[in-house]
């Protein structure tokens, strides 16, 4: 690679999403006025992550050992497993204080992308429901056209044991005028609507 | 550090410009996902560029030797030079075809930040035209109160000197259009006018 160190950094970075090549710019000259010590962390803790770093051998979450935290904390229900789409996933989940355990797919069906069901971690999922201790599998995979047909796929897989197998909600997001909620939210905000208790 | 390798990652990439936590949590995900070997290419480009690149010892642009390929080329009108705040804005005027010079200030006057006068490289800027080699200084600091300030501090400097000392034009963004244009630009833009040649 015959690349200066500057030009050669602002190529890499312009890999990660959603930095183009003016974002990578900036951040590279940034990174060359920055203390030595606090940039080469930056790069330390890439090489941490990709060494240490791990999937969760149970629900595909990050972790650093084999299980992850939440795979080994007794007091989760360990029944009750949280679908979701990638890792990240998880950090938002938890900040609702859900209490169950999860399961990482790694995706949603892209056959355009080549992620087929084979690619996502189903197969996995079905082998943890087979051991009969769970009671229920709630799917939080987003609410667009890739999303639901993961749903329904793993919904339809799923069906053949005695559990419930649930889809989290659809409804108005909280905090928003509702004259700006498009229709088909409101039309599933209609139909999932319920009794208040008075 | 007892963080573990993602939270390091995120809190790492929280202190580049215009990161924050959100963006940094998807950096640091991606990066999780990527090959191992794509990963560790942005650390250690990360790495070279910090141990491999320093600045000019002519100019301070950003170099892997001593001088910088600018100031190494026989080709550049030495005689020329155009005074700008950072290494980056050098790519910009690249762009444009000049063919002098360049001096990085390191910045613009910001007494609230603690960039006086003295931590700017207005002294050296002042060694090179004291060689009596040089023709002219562009002083092509920001439209800006720091920009401008800078530049009449610099033209100060330089003033018992026999050279010309110029300003870029200030004038209409070209592709704009002009009901866009603000009162304070417009104005520049009628005191500068030239005559058409036809």
């Amino acid at each position: 690679m015959k690349l200066n160190p500057l030009e050669n950094l602002i190529e890499n970075l312009c890999k990660l999403p959603g930095i183009g090549r003016k974002t990578a710019q900036r951040l590279a000259f940034f990174i060359m006025s920055m203390e030595e010590k606090e940039a080469l962390q930056i790069a330390d803790s890439i090489i941490n992550l990709k060494k240490n770093a791990r999937y969760c051998s149970v629900c595909f979450n990050i972790t650093q050992n084999e299980k992850c935290n939440i795979c080994n904390n007794p007091e989760r229900q360990h029944s009750i497993i949280c679908v979701v789409e990638e890792p990240s996933n998880i950090v938002l989940i938890e900040k609702t204080g859900y209490k169950g355990v999860y399961h990482v797919l790694g995706g949603t069906f892209s056959p355009n992308d080549g992620i087929t069901a084979e690619k996502l971690k189903i197969k996995e999922l079905e082998e943890r429901v087979k051991t009969g201790q769970i009671e229920e599998v709630i799917i939080a995979t987003s609410p667009n056209t890739k999303g639901e047909l993961t749903a329904q796929w793993i919904a339809d897989i799923l069906k053949k044991y005695k559990i419930k197998v649930s889809r989290i909600a659809y409804g108005l997001p909280i905090g928003i005028d509702i004259e700006f909620a498009d229709e088909v939210t409101l039309l599933k905000a209609l139909e999932g609507r319920k009794p208040i208790n008075v």
